[in-house]
């Protein structure tokens, strides 16, 4: 470790991503645990469930049938948290009251999709192959191509990208133009997935939602003061060279535990070289995230042999924005997973975490270490 | 509700306190659950637990052993975060190179205290009548001005206030001037809490950390703009008018749901009257304050008849700062709880909430009315 000292004392240290600061206390990973106890998911599911809804033929909540699709089946969420239409929101309160200064809303309207992963009901992105997780890529591709504003820098782009046309892309059509869209995935119950399915979400947005906010405002920043360099080029190319908080990497990406991490195998993925979003990569590219994807989420299953619980989610360019947002916008994943000891101890960020500031006990080196070592066949391949 | 169109429609809300949005689902309420279930804590626990490290008489981890106290009893965290005395950290990055750039960490030093709320076992605070509860406060308040810098414009006011002395007074004696103070409950196993015994930390540090360093940016700004006014004087009379948010309110302190909640029952108390922090308030109003917190956490068990959980932390003047810093702080407390539906249903703070924004299903205004009409005796005072 570059230094070791960091290894001893109680530390912060900044995440130029966010503008914001984490409390790392490497020394506390030695108190004893008594606490809740995780209850991992049981890992022999049946390949076709008939009572799931994301299941290949069956029927969803409110009536409608899945096809009998083979790769990644798109469809909007029987739950939306938004919605396209809803009745327009005039604020009520107008006069120049207290009240009208405090109390502060705006309307939001949107899309939400579901993404199945795959047709089979007991695989997960930990043991597909790059070239299984492939269609998944594509067809993210595709849908943020789908909500582009045909006024940003990127929809030219992506009209020349070739991107296997996927049948259903006419479902992808919104009706109005949104401004950013938000795509994740949430694996576990631990992380407030109820259903096994493998699968991810899709939820675009009239509004800049905070995270992407905040991010597009230190990246811009950089680029400002910085000449024109990229924060997340220029932060790649420095964890390329230092190593020890690399995890995987290969042409086209960085995998690794970011150096402000928060949580304790918390894994960013950056593109190496500038991309703004999904359509400024070519089929190389997207085979290389695959292998990434793949590379990250196989060594957490192999880390305490389970199924490794995380939400995970895309950072890109705003579908609509000024050229300046679009430029500064740099292509990254964040893996955001609990565990911390074992299959059944978990890190929690509460107290002092939700109050004050951020906590970890495990240094993101040593994290990083643990992770470059558990790469190699998923564990339950030979079980 | 002031503006009933809130109730159906997808939107944002401003938080003025953080400078941050969050997104309003309220339709969302009506999907089903089909995912993880809370175990709820057992209720019959004994009022003496031998195996706790927290029980009068008992010996902890290190082999101190606790005194036969019998209201509150405070000693240093045996597994601090933060510990007063580390090795100094000089970066040894010093070139102007990339990596000094983007890797940035500064040392903490600091002190971590653990407060027990009561000799027995197997109350929590919403059994506590309020009188029990007011040793508690009195016992921050003494922690708290141990701690005050002297140049403070606080310790004056420090010095004169009348708080019974605890016979403890002498272990918070820091070794250093620390920058800020949080006082802070994890209750419940769902909150990352490993024992039952009632009790709280505090973890003093060099650092001002993020969540009371975002909070005291607005303070200021709203204070500069508005002519002096304070932004949580401002907002309790607001809420106190309309009513509609307000859980509980006597003449010192406001308690409801604020207006940007982003936990489904989420409590906010603001104190009335501008008062910096716990130095401020004289008997009568810390004991209105221990009325406060009785009212919140005995509905907080009567709304699903079970033990809440939660964290909640103090938020108040940094120990040291400029004096625009102490006059902008404005004491208050948050409470978050994760509860949804019921007992064993909590609400999931996770893939959009970590990569994009905060999201809620029920409307703080419906959480309020709830809340407000579980008031009167513990639900389990009569089992
Ligand atoms: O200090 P405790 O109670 O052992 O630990 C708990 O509270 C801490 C402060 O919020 C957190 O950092 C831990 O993750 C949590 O488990
Ligand atoms: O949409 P789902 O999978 O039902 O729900 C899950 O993901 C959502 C988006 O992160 C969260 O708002 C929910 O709290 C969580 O349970």
């Amino acid at each position: 470790m570059s230094e070791p000292i960091l290894n001893d004392i109680s530390h912060r240290r900044f995440n130029l991503l966010r503008g914001s600061w984490v409390l790392v206390s490497p020394h506390r990973n030695k108190r004893p645990w008594q606490g809740l106890q995780e209850t991992p998911t049981k890992i022999t599911l049946p390949e076709y469930d008939p009572e799931c809804y994301l299941c290949p033929g069956n029927i969803r909540a409110q009536g409608q049938q899945n096809p009998k699709f083979d790769r990644t089946f798109v469809f909007v969420n029987d739950f939306s948290a938004v919605k396209e239409d809803q009745e327009e929101y005039h604020p009520e309160r107008k006069e120049a009251s207290l009240a009208t200064r405090l109390l502060r809303a705006e309307s939001v309207t949107g899309k939400c999709y579901v993404i199945t992963f795959s047709p089979s009901h007991h695989l997960t992105l930990a043991d597909m192959a790059p070239a299984e997780i492939l269609p998944i890529i594509e067809t993210w591709t595709n849908l943020y191509t789908a909500h582009l504003s045909p006024k940003s820098p990127l929809a030219q782009i992506a009209s020349a990208t070739t991107v296997a046309p996927l049948s259903q892309e006419d479902i992808a059509k919104p009706n109005a133009q949104y401004r950013y869209m938000q795509i994740f995935e949430n694996k576990g119950t631990t992380m407030g997935c109820s259903n096994p399915h493998p699968h991810g979400q899709i939820w675009t947005t009239t509004s800049l939602p905070e995270e992407p906010a905040i991010e597009l405002e230190q990246l811009k920043k950089y680029k400002r003061e910085q000449g024109g360099a990229h924060l997340l080029v220029d932060y790649a190319e420095t964890e390329s060279k230092e190593k020890e908080r690399t995890v995987f990497e290969n042409r086209s990406f960085w995998a690794g535990v970011p150096y402000w991490a928060v949580w304790p195998f918390e894994v960013m993925i950056v593109s190496r070289q500038h991309k703004r979003a999904l359509v400024d990569f070519d089929e190389k590219e997207r085979e290389e995230l695959a292998e990434t994807i793949a590379e990250v989420t196989r060594r957490y299953d192999n880390l305490f042999e389970t199924q490794f619980p995380y939400s995970m989610g895309l950072h890109q360019a705003p579908l609509e924005g000024t050229d300046e947002e679009i430029e500064s916008s740099h292509f990254h994943i964040h893996f955001y997973p609990p565990l911390l000891r074992s299959a059944t101890v978990r890190k929690f960020q509460v107290g002092y975490e939700m109050l004050a500031e951020p906590q970890r006990d495990i240094t993101p080196e040593q994290a990083a270490e643990r992770l470059r070592a558990c790469g190699g066949e998923l564990y339950r391949r030979n079980l």
